[in-house]
């Protein structure tokens, strides 16, 4: 399989205004949506920056992905084609790489994701493309 | 600015041989370049995975960067236009951004960096395009 791109990073803070201040307000990345308190979500042209409080998200029961991922830990998304959801599963499957939660997320295109853990325990998402509406 | 994409994107673990079994050997990333026990950089066709070992880097005095990055922080760089750089530049300083470093790499399209930190300590970096021969 290949993989055009890591579409979203990730990073985090207990303090979301001043890191949307700081990427938004001075370097001048684009604002997309937020929920106070627990994410801010950016992008560039061509990728989305995430930005997560730990504090929130480590309490909740039920996160998109299944657990709560640790503080530790870090989040990133492949993106892959719209026709090749199973094939990446299938890829997963093959590999012996434990499926941790699979979404069809409720938009028009039909979107999927399926989310596991590389070795350090870091959460790994592939996407269908076009989910954020990003440039190829 | 307009930033095109963030085109590094960095995750660690103590146990590089592992992460590359698992990013290339099984997902099938394309390998860059590694040193052993220090790094492993990999790619998509359009961006970087950098892996580092927190154990090593901590202990270097002198990284590219400048001061070794705390484990809980993590590195992400956005791609510039190669004529951009004093643009970019001049925005941390207007900006009250601190410097951390600048780097010009020894290559033949004489790549620029610049290095500061984010609120939560994250590195970042704006980086000229070109430098690690990903796709637009």
């Amino acid at each position: 399989m290949k993989f055009s791109k890591i579409v979203e990073t990730s990073i985090y803070s207990s303090n979301l205004e001043k890191m949307k201040e700081f990427y938004v307000g001075k370097l001048g990345l684009d604002f997309v949506s937020e929920q106070k308190g627990r994410h801010v979500f950016l992008k560039t042209d061509k990728n989305m920056l995430l930005i997560f409080n730990h504090e929130t998200t480590i309490t909740e029961k039920e996160t998109n992905h299944g657990a709560p991922t640790p503080p530790s830990m870090v989040h990133i998304a492949f993106e892959i084609g719209s026709g090749e959801y199973e094939k990446a599963k299938k890829l997963l499957v093959d590999s012996n790489i434990q499926v941790e939660k699979e979404i069809e997320w409720e938009n028009s295109i039909k979107s999927r994701s399926v989310y596991f853990r590389d070795p350090a325990g870091n959460l790994v998402e592939f996407i269908t493309k076009n989910y954020w509406g990003v440039k190829d």
